[in-house]
């Protein structure tokens, strides 16, 4: 644990039998101004891990009911099944007696994981993270979570120039600011901790309903190669799927979510 | 209700509150004996139907906790939240005592889903059905589901000749025998009616730990276009993407599922 807002925002206590108190910060805030859901999703994690006998969450489904609210939460949590190589738990997270997100997620040993491997796909090609372009110091206005990360890419969005590109594929550098590295519970934040790709179709937000994560792998340390794009938008819902490589170019985390367009 | 074998095997029938019985038939088993997740997702959702207030599924999420049996079983629900324009809802499939399933679902009318579509994806390119390859009449030794469905493709699979390709990637045509249409429930199921995409990397089989789906649309009637993947496969676990494309060259259904090599 270190004194990281991501550990310190994340924290929960146990209050009663599989109940957690957390209190949700305004630093993690996504456009509208409420709690970004991967930032969610990360809270729930954090109580199931206490309850499941494994370490990394391997596969996790959140449904997002409401949105959140800054402030108090409570996590009610269950174990559904723990076998011997992982276990599965349902986590709800509930603000003023409403639940506002859903997560069920297996848990395993990601160390342990020693079967057969083979890739058919790549990172991204990105500029070396030095050599790329940042988001303007303090991130978007309102967009809290866009001051806990740093984001670089070969050049500024499309959207974000006021030129959005038509293309809803976008790939950059990512890593938390402050030094904290990532780990698996973080990887389920980060793959929902960018901008939407579909503002390169000049769309102004969208909700998310849903969002499944895969973990690979332990992510070494430093900056993470992100690739976020929407094919498919029909009848105002759209998939977005994320992969997330590591510093060594190994994918680590792979999603994909369900939303609907705002507005 | 037609008579159809999808239509009988994922009947429920309420016999408490929330709770529904169901009899899981020896009509769709995968590799293994066993009966199929998708199937098993479809006698979930058809539980989750009879308790939201919308028809279709639009997004749900399935964890595979243990094998199913063929026989009878009871499936669990729970309003998880309705809303003005969707409803979620959790389904708990339950066989002697033990939780097989737990689903979480989605539901929502497709049919007013009105807002912008754009598409970056292409149906896949597969010769007209007639001129297309089917599996043998009967299907696969013990693998029920396959007599179930037809499947036709370019060509014969190669595993199916005893020569993994080694690109887990496939396309080809898919309907239900006996004339029943796909219908949004259907499609669900339909994305993990196929044998895995992994058989070409000459794997013996996979057991899936996780599925969620998109259903984007409901399917014109007639043979419905398939393409499959896996990517990555790391350290035994990897995911599989689907898609389903109606008659009409429509994105209607999209999943993804993590699952472990067996064996």
């Amino acid at each position: 644990m270190t004194e990281h807002p991501f550990d310190t925002d994340t924290q929960v206590e146990p209050v009663a039998e599989r109940t957690y108190a957390a209190t949700l910060s305004d630093r993690w805030n996504a456009l509208g101004g409420v709690p970004n859901g991967g930032y969610l999703l990360a809270v729930c994690l954090q109580a199931l891990r206490r309850d499941l006998p494994f370490p990394d969450p391997m596969v996790a489904s959140a449904s997002y009911l409401r949105p959140a609210a800054i402030g108090p939460a409570e996590v009610h949590t269950e174990v559904v099944r723990a076998g011997r190589r992982v276990a599965t738990g349902e986590a709800r997270l509930v603000q003023g007696g409403k639940e506002t997100v859903r997560v069920v997620a297996t848990f395993g040993d990601l160390g342990a994981a020693n079967g057969r491997t083979e890739i058919h796909g790549r990172p991204p090609d990105l500029p070396p993270p030095d050599d790329a372009v940042g988001l303007p110091d303090g991130g978007l206005p309102g967009v809290s979570i866009t001051e806990r990360l740093d984001y670089r890419a070969a050049a500024l969005p499309g959207w974000a120039q006021g030129r959005p590109t038509g293309d809803a594929e976008t790939a950059f550098w990512m890593r938390f600011r402050g030094g904290r590295e990532a780990d698996p519970l973080a990887l389920a934040a980060l793959v929902d901790a960018a901008a939407p790709a579909v503002l390169e179709l000049g769309v102004h937000g969208s909700a998310t309903m849903e969002l499944t994560v895969h973990v690979r792998g332990r992510p070494a340390p430093g900056w993470l190669a992100c690739r976020a794009s929407t094919r498919y938008l029909i009848g105002g819902y759209h998939e977005e799927d994320f992969e997330i490589w590591d510093s060594e170019g190994r994918l680590v985390a792979q999603s994909r979510q369900f939303a609907l367009l705002a507005g």
